[in-house]
């Protein structure tokens, strides 16, 4: 990726970083490029990740899915939750061609052919039984392959899901052991299952939080069953790793996790990312959990707000530009994309259109809206892809993971935990009846019956 | 709805309100209302939209869409942008049923039936030159409808995808004229194409912004083509309109609107929309256009951000829970649904699952994600329908509107307008080749060229 920081300038924004901060900063980066590069070789957990694209085994993960009930399938479901599903999506989504898409928020399934080859992608990220059971009632189970992804093999959600996946499927009266990939650690249920099953099993790798772990078997396995080129996303995540040096003005993930760093510290507590590509629109979704649970901690941290360019436009833009200025917008735009005419028309004030495709449409939108922003003194960031593709993808995951490593060290937090989410896993285990490992009561259930209310009813 | 703010108030959260402060906000909250309900009397601009459950007529729209061509297609393409989409995209999919869905962002198409009827629907909300080629190669063009919406008749990214979509049809030997309906203003270029094909046309109402407008045609054609209940939408948002009275613990939409108020004021700069089904991610997104374009402006504003649980927990808790005091979540959650059980199992760390079922689970992470927010002092609201149905989703929608116009009074910014897009606007038309009324060049597009730049290449 490349990356254009000049709108993020005290020059052109308010807040923004002048040239003299910049070369400033640039100090720090080089002091925690040498922090990660000291955690890349002894793969630190979390560090540990970015070595992901020369550690990774695209063979490994092609001979798990070579079987002809997984390989074959007319559709696969892929059930994980958080980074256990963003990555695989993002890949699908981004890759799936001709805007056939699946959204992992949105659990879409896509009627047409939305894999290289064909194949219909499926993510169960979230427990709505409406939404669910909708699903396997219009999947084709006799010809669907499953893909389960937990690391623990614990998550609530994922564990329950799957066991009502396989449940329809018996009832269907299809055999999923024939039909089922599992992706885990080491130990737990999900590995005593593959082992029971002799199901093909690949392992989340050591050291690397779930949000980070798109490169992995984790992201790779959905896309090996779709077609997609591993080789080509680990080849552009290896010539990202390349630019990584000392310096913000040499490495373009450290240009925007440094400029990402020094606004919020200006006052710019949200980050729009807005991608000008509909295939790109789970990317967002993806960098969002990247960027909240690795920064969002000891009170400090960057609000991460998905938008979608030029849609959002329509929604969002008068806020970023006349709101408050607390807002960095941050775009990726991709310079080739297949185009589309636009056909002529004898309507006057339409007859511009008419000159012009949908691509110079979309462009001409993220220049305007680019422009729009820094006019009104409102610091944005472009980052540039040559196209929306497998080496171009991986290039931009690995950066972001990058710039996100960056970011945390420059803020001195951990951006490889995530202590505050496991309050809400313990009363939810507690709230239907579950105890902690020795058997006792879990106290944060107790803590949901004293709530505090002031209820304005209908 | 119903609203709980208890979690809301000082003895809670950080930022969070007094009960006295309340008390003393309510009286601000009277005179707002008196300024709404002349508003609404005088049918003046932007007010007029919470006049809109009595004014609109559902028969009027059925009769629109009464042409074998268009009430019994296989598929519906709306094309809109903003408020001339999300609305209706909201609509269908909260009421598609069983989890299939629609994501208007997410463009995504559906293959299994989603609406009561069995209509697939489709929104061109971006003009995205491969997605919109994909969905034009996917959908079956003989058997669809088209739904165009824009009041002007010249929105660029709509007009161009109608130029778009037209073409297609007429290569596919397919008339688009016997299945296109039109919602626009009283003149424009959709109005003189209407009339001159004799295309039924329904007519955005006066006085009612985009973003406000999902009870009118401009929401609705598409829910009646699609078999939905219109009277059923319009009665709950007559309902909700019927709570309207001068204070905030009466009226669920006041005490919502005056609440994110006061929060905003004490530091939330941030409001996280999260509804707990899958049927309402597109409602967040609504949300997010109704808050940012409303309240967004004079450098005021909350920033909205789309959640849903429980996904996102995945994904956004750790930063909402842990990160900067700057963020209120907004639940949403209905208190029935249809539910199915999940399968025993005989792994002990899993068992108590087993004793639940999906709508358990999805409850008990619910409960315990707004408890634990609680737990760290970290404001939230609670709005509960009885259900996700047409009744409960038209009030939803009246409900966020009134706390919206409210919230802008309590503000005192113009909730109605939306200024700072133009700029846009212009240097997109310019950059085209487009001029002004007078057809003098448009100067936006010039400041295109000066950027500042600061590269930072692979």
């Amino acid at each position: 990726m490349d990356v254009d920081i000049g709108n993020a300038l005290a020059t052109v924004a308010s807040p923004g970083i002048s040239r003299d901060a910049l070369e400033r900063l640039d100090e720090d980066v080089a002091r925690a490029h040498e922090r990660i590069e000291a955690g890349r070789a002894d793969a630190e957990h979390g560090y540990e990740a970015l070595n992901l694209p020369s550690r990774t085994d695209p063979d490994e993960i092609y001979r798990a899915v070579d079987r002809p009930e997984i390989a074959d399938a007319d559709a696969l479901v892929t059930i994980g939750i958080g980074g256990s599903a963003l990555g695989a999506a993002t890949i699908a989504d981004a890759l799936s061609g001709a805007g056939a898409e699946v959204g992992v928020g949105a659990g879409s399934e896509v009627g047409a052919d939305t894999a290289d080859d064909g194949t219909q992608t499926v993510f169960l990220d979230n427990v709505d039984p409406e939404w669910i059971t909708g699903h396997l009632e219009t999947l084709p189970l006799e010809n669907t392959a499953i893909n389960v992804v937990s690391r623990s093999g614990t998550t609530a959600e994922t564990l329950a899901n799957f066991l009502v996946v396989r449940e329809a499927f018996e009832d269907a009266g299809v055999d999923w052991t024939e039909r089922t990939i599992v992706t885990t650690g080491e130990a737990g249920p999900l590995r005593e299952l593959s082992d029971r099953h002799g199901l093909p099993a690949l392992q989340v790798p050591d050291g690397v939080p779930g949000r980070f772990s798109a490169l992995s078997p984790v992201g790779l396995v959905a896309a090996a069953v779709c077609g997609h080129d591993l080789e080509a996303l680990l080849a552009g995540a290896s010539a990202e790793a390349e630019t990584l040096t000392g310096s913000l003005f040499e490495c373009p993930a450290y240009a925007y996790g440094a400029t990402t760093h020094a606004l919020a510290a200006r006052g710019a507590s949200v980050n729009a990312m807005m991608p000008y590509a509909e295939s790109l629109e789970t990317y967002a979704e993806w960098f969002a959990q990247l960027w909240a649970e690795s920064l969002g901690k000891d009170d400090l941290g960057q609000t991460p707000v998905r938008a979608l360019g030029a849609t959002d436009q329509h929604s969002q833009l008068q806020l970023y530009r006349a709101g408050p200025r607390n807002t960095l917008v941050s775009f990726v735009t991709p310079r080739e994309r297949d185009d589309r005419a636009i056909p002529a028309t004898d309507v006057d004030d339409l007859a511009y259109l008419g000159d012009a495709s949908l691509g110079e449409l979309l462009q001409a939108e993220f220049e305007a809206t680019e422009a729009s922003l820094a006019a009104a003194g409102r610091p944005n960031v472009r980052i540039e892809l040559e196209r929306v593709d497998a080496f171009e993808l991986g290039g931009l995951l690995y950066g972001m993971e990058a710039a996100c490593v960056l970011a945390g060290e420059l803020a001195g937090v951990n951006a490889f935990n995530q202590p505050a989410v496991e309050w809400a896993k313990k009363a939810t285990r507690g709230l239907l009846g579950g105890t902690d490992a020795d058997g006792n009561r879990l106290e944060e259930a107790d803590a949901v019956a004293e709530k505090t209310t002031l209820r304005v009813d209908r």
